[in-house]
């Protein structure tokens, strides 16, 4: 090892490493070079996993989705971020991991596509039933599969729906609506997208027009575009989206003084945050990876000057959403999903530090839930992925046939992240890589070793001690 | 779901798809399309997977290094040989699963090198401290690492060192040497790539030459060629190394016959089974990578004909090992590690079915491990990668900037591979994502959450209770 003029804790793990965007100096990794310097255990944890397992029923269950964020993803965050032998006090904070396959079905034959897009697999989640690339929440055949949020809310729960997305993104609308292709987000769109959903045919109608009917207690995200569409049938007939959602006693929010001033939200008025026209805005910005971004200085990333205060941030959106759904006297618990939907959005882009600042701003909002479940004792907190996706960290300063670019990390060291699957302008495409699957709390085993997606559905339910079959109440279906 | 004729048990998980290399059917897989149909877990996991935790102490440890063997990698292969519901009955069967990270250090700086090799990566676990690409057990500054193997030899366990590599690439080699450069196999090139490490310098002498001073009870592997290189200086100089392994009391062999022949493995006579010049044969084989690859009609891998029945192969390697180390009425137990070399060396040359290959032929070893070690009851098992590798599973049928290559798999469906950090007739390379830790036996659940493969040694230790600083018995260091 290293003479050094102050012998570091050897287990310190490097974990001091922070990284201060947009600032000149560095934070400096604790001295790795000796024995045991990059140790992540303090001794043997038998005790510590043994006391994580917990097989008790969970009252609340929170799902984190980071969209795209396979083990790759989360390396290139903590490698920039915290530094290599850093760690995120939210991804990494849940003690109990494994892996999960993510594959989709070919709509054809019924069989295995082994690269999933974010609609069957957040469907797979969100039913237990595996199905077609596109697919919301419907079976190869298009049949509607109950969700989890459907089934939860049958069962009393109180329920919510946040993401960084469009509302209507796939992530978000598995767990409210059932259509057969993804992109049927308004009316407008519903008859050559989405024939047999639409309203105006005897459909359940578009994504929005669902959520609207699935009424969760909390909806918050993008998509407040789709809202200005008008219903070409059914009682809202005529009327926009937002309109109905008005008349229908739901409490529209549009930025974050609006959020901040909500007090509750429940069946009489839920609470639909709408705070972008599309996705939200990332939090960091940074150079796109090229043909010869590897081989140049490194560069660092920069604040989004849109990602303001004005806004509330995925972290604030889990934390409101969780101190609305809370109520210690009601006789049920909560089910919340959010998504950190951008990380697969800018991966698809090739854009290193877009993808990195959404990794850490999800980060920020499982630490927020974890806080909270550590606190209440009796919340599942899951963690996972929908799909793996194209970014590698491959050897500082090379380039590929592909794209490139280099960073420079926490660590002040040079990082070099490479995107193979499309060419400049491209889009970066999802991988079929199992992915990681964390949880904390009561059922959380059910991660541990080799799942799917599927199998999510079921410790959910479980967990929770769901019904199936327990009556919709009104508003579900829209068969009112 | 899909009208069917027979309804199939829904838990199956499509287990049944098996491929059969090189025939013209296919087994097919389950219906996959009905609730539940997918999942892999048979309800409530969480008192299967508290039994998983043993916190007493291990006899045995065996470890597993699936070289380049991420996330993606084991998903390519479970995909092609078992179909994507299907499960590998080793690999998969690990009950106890965790991520851990691999970077290497800068020699320079001491800082983090993202992207690591295997001899920094093994160095890791074989010594518990971190060290620059290249290094074999030394760290950054040059300085020899004691090793797990030599502490537990030191310590009364007998040990053995198995691969499908050359004996003196770097994963083997961590366990039994200490060089600067990972490249120092035999007496010809110590002078110039490792002269501190130098026999003739006053050092350790070459990787081989400190293999025959540290005197594992069971070696086996490839890599023969070297042993006909010549001492330059100490007490064997003049003689080749196969001379000297013999003088010293080494039963060499180098056939399946040769091994099967052996009925005993101890300090007065170990084993050295060379059953290849360089690295042993792959088993599979298949078109390679290309620009169109990916576009073009499914391929099937086919077996290597070199990979035949007079060379063991890993699965037997393993059981041979472990039946030559176990010894109930003996004091102390064993330590061993199995490598499966060359998923990463195939990963390299963008052949999809050469690493498929080897991931199945890993796999088996693996569960011959694990049936031991169920039966043995108190043999920890741990299998882990020592870093990703540039495969990825994309959206079937397609190309990218890089190579691709499509293959028909178990399920009978289009797989696409693609690998994008080099070009045509370059070597793909290793990626610095976390990859799969997973355990079974005593003091499993230590691979559990985020760890780093500094850990793996410390586990490894505590778990036998050995003690690091026990005097190395005779043959150690060469210094004798």
């Amino acid at each position: 090892m290293r003479t050094r003029a102050v012998r570091p804790i050897a287990a310190a793990a490097a974990a001091g490493a922070l990284v201060l965007v947009g600032a000149t100096a560095w934070a400096t990794s604790s001295d790795l070079t000796g024995n045991g310097d990059a140790r992540r255990l303090h001794g043997d944890q038998t005790s510590a996993v043994r006391k994580a397992i917990d097989g008790s029923a969970a009252r609340n269950v929170i799902l984190f989705i980071g969209d795209g964020m396979g083990d790759s993803e989360i390396t290139v965050a903590r490698d920039y971020a915290k530094g290599a032998a850093g760690r995120f006090a939210g991804i990494d904070g849940l003690p109990l991991t494994g892996q999960y396959t993510t594959y989709a079905l070919d709509k054809k034959d019924g069989k295995p596509d082994y690269v999933t897009d974010s609609a069957a697999s957040g469907s797979g989640w969100s039913t237990g039933t595996k199905t077609y690339n596109g697919a919301i929440s419907v079976d190869v055949d298009g049949d509607p599969q109950r969700t989890i949020l459907e089934i939860a809310k049958a069962n009393g729960l109180r329920t919510g729906d946040v993401t960084t997305a469009e509302i209507q993104d796939a992530t978000p609308a598995v767990l409210v609506s059932h259509v057969t292709d993804r992109s049927c987000y308004g009316p407008s769109v519903t008859t050559t997208k989405c024939p047999t959903n639409a309203l105006e045919n005897g459909g359940l109608g578009s994504i929005t027009e669902q959520l609207l009917n699935t009424r969760p207690d909390v909806t918050l995200g993008g998509g407040s575009k789709t809202f200005d569409e008008t219903a070409k049938a059914g009682a809202w007939s005529g009327k926009t989206l937002l309109q109905q959602a008005n008349a229908r006693g739901y409490q529209v929010i549009g930025d974050a003084a609006g959020l901040a001033a909500v007090t509750k939200a429940d069946q009489k008025s839920p609470v639909l945050g709408l705070f972008a026209t599309g996705n939200m805005p990332v939090r960091w910005t940074g150079p796109l990876a090229t043909h010869t971004g590897g081989a140049e200085a490194p560069a660092t990333c920069t604040p989004n000057p849109a990602y303001s205060s004005t806004r509330p941030n995925l972290q604030a959106m889990t934390s409101k959403a969780i101190s609305l759904l809370d109520d210690k006297h009601a006789k049920k618990g909560f089910f919340l999903q959010v998504e950190g939907a951008s990380i697969d959005k800018q991966d698809h882009a090739a854009d290193p530090c877009g993808q990195i600042g959404e990794t850490v701003d999800l980060d920020e909002a499982v630490k927020a839930a974890l806080d909270f479940a550590k606190k209440d004792g009796n919340t599942l907190v899951v963690l996972t992925a929908d799909h793996g996706h194209s970014s590698q960290i491959i050897y500082p300063g090379t380039t590929t046939p592909g794209l490139t670019r280099t960073l420079l990390t926490a660590d002040g060291k040079p990082m070099t992240v490479a995107y193979g699957t499309a060419d400049t302008g491209g889009s970066q495409d999802h991988t079929g890589t199992q992915v990681r699957i964390a949880a904390y709390g009561p059922r959380a085993a059910n991660v541990v070793g080799l799942t799917d997606q599927t199998d999510l559905f079921f410790t959910i339910r479980d967990a929770l001690k769901l019904k199936s079959n327990a009556p919709a109440p009104w508003g579900q279906h829209g068969h009112h």
